[in-house]
């Protein structure tokens, strides 16, 4: 195989979250989208409709006239797609955080790693330019490719292994995954009062923004922080009818003052 | 005792993160500012200095001369301060998310509660119109006159009473306490491989971002939410070196996936 001198032609092996975005990106950038295929041939047409692409039925009719190929499917999914791949020619990627990149090894020689580190929700947009894209590639022709797609989108792209990446990826679900838990559990919390969730957005906003235009560990407040035992105990009584509320309530206290008080 | 017909003339008793940003504001906003108490001197005189008042060494000092003192120490040092407290005859406040209004009580015959629902640190900047004063008051003329003080500083003032509040402090322990400690958590674990904390902020953004224009329940992403159990293993896996965290994600990804599998 010869790979192309640039990415003109892409295909979409997916069309979730991430899948999603990343076509709409790329498309609005001038790149073609020339298939999207997906599991259901509903969310494949309803993406390739947007991007002015063919939907694809199945895998087998995926044309191998494209440049790259970006898998796009959810982690767990990965290997049984690219076991039913047939382009060994051609370059192809995917966009998980956890999935080593020799996952595709045996699909292909040209192979790599394109995995933007944000929250995509579908009908929510994101500003790709700012996302932190994470490349790795089986070789340098490659990685010179899908740098170029990647820089096309965003100013943040980092060449990244495999290993990293899923060090990232485990960072990112506790600063993202998780912090929207806690949100989660809040709005329950002031659910269950009739309370509205409103009242904390100023507080969620302010911080975020301390830990990005400081550290964490620096702007840490709060009961546990102090090591005020009295109204981490309120709090756990006020939660007695939410039992794992409280259970999530003291692990968490109790870390937090084990990592400023010992 | 007759109580003012506006407040003019402000106290603070404490000299920590919420009074330092309430004294400042309520300074830039006119108010005079008569005297700081706190525990060490140096901090009294510290935030003293930058609002134009007098600090006073010990409690007995404070004069009566004043409008309203606001009581603004660590929820465990409200006791001790107000029994220490001779002004019974003044219209006192506290500041506290988690401490009753009664325990003002027996001080004084006019009081209330005045609580910023924010994350405070003290030499990072706040725009207190935006944030939410939850203000409550032992009676009408009190409650006028915390009122007009909490809407000179924000447009976002709710009288909400010391039960509701509490609960509204707890969910904010959820909110802002433990999602700070999420990124802490995530910028511990790329330090133990010299990865930049920088890579996440795009994504602590956008995660805070998305809660406050959607709702955290519609937003919630990754792993756990999916039910990718492999990608579960993974991290685990990743964290065997750092058993306290390894259990801290076990917890949060059961209780995700208790929540949208169940």
């Amino acid at each position: 195989m010869i790979l192309p001198q640039h990415i003109n032609k892409i295909t979409m092996v997916g069309a979730g979250n991430v899948a999603w975005h990343l076509a709409k990106g790329l498309s609005l950038k001038g790149y073609k989208i020339v298939q999207v295929w997906s599991r259901t041939i509903e969310s494949a047409s309803e993406l390739a409709q947007r991007v002015n692409a063919e939907p694809a039925e199945d895998l087998d009719s995926l044309t191998p006239e494209t440049d790259l190929f970006i898998i796009s499917v959810s982690d767990s999914a990965i290997t049984d797609v690219v076991s039913q791949f047939n382009h060994s020619g051609s370059l192809i990627v995917h966009t998980s955080g956890s999935v080593s990149m020799n996952e595709l090894a045996g699909r292909s020689n040209s192979f790599g790693v394109f995995y933007p580190l944000q929250t995509f929700s579908k009908y929510i947009p994101v500003n790709l330019a700012e996302v932190p894209f994470c490349i790795e590639a089986s070789g340098n022709k490659e990685l010179g490719l899908i740098r170029e797609v990647a820089q096309s989108l965003s100013s943040n792209v980092h060449e990244i292994n495999s290993e990293d990446r899923l060090l990232l990826h485990l960072s990112a679900v506790f600063a993202s995954n998780y912090s929207n838990f806690m949100y989660m559990l809040a709005s329950d919390i002031l659910d269950s009062r009739g309370l509205s969730f409103d009242l904390l957005k100023p507080l969620v906003a302010e911080t975020a923004h301390k830990v990005i235009t400081s550290a964490p560990s620096r702007v840490q407040t709060g009961p546990a922080k102090r090591g005020d035992l009295n109204t981490i105990d309120k709090h756990i009584k006020l939660l007695a009818s939410m039992p794992e509320y409280a259970e999530i309530y003291r692990l968490l206290a109790d870390k937090i003052r084990q990592r400023f008080h010992s």
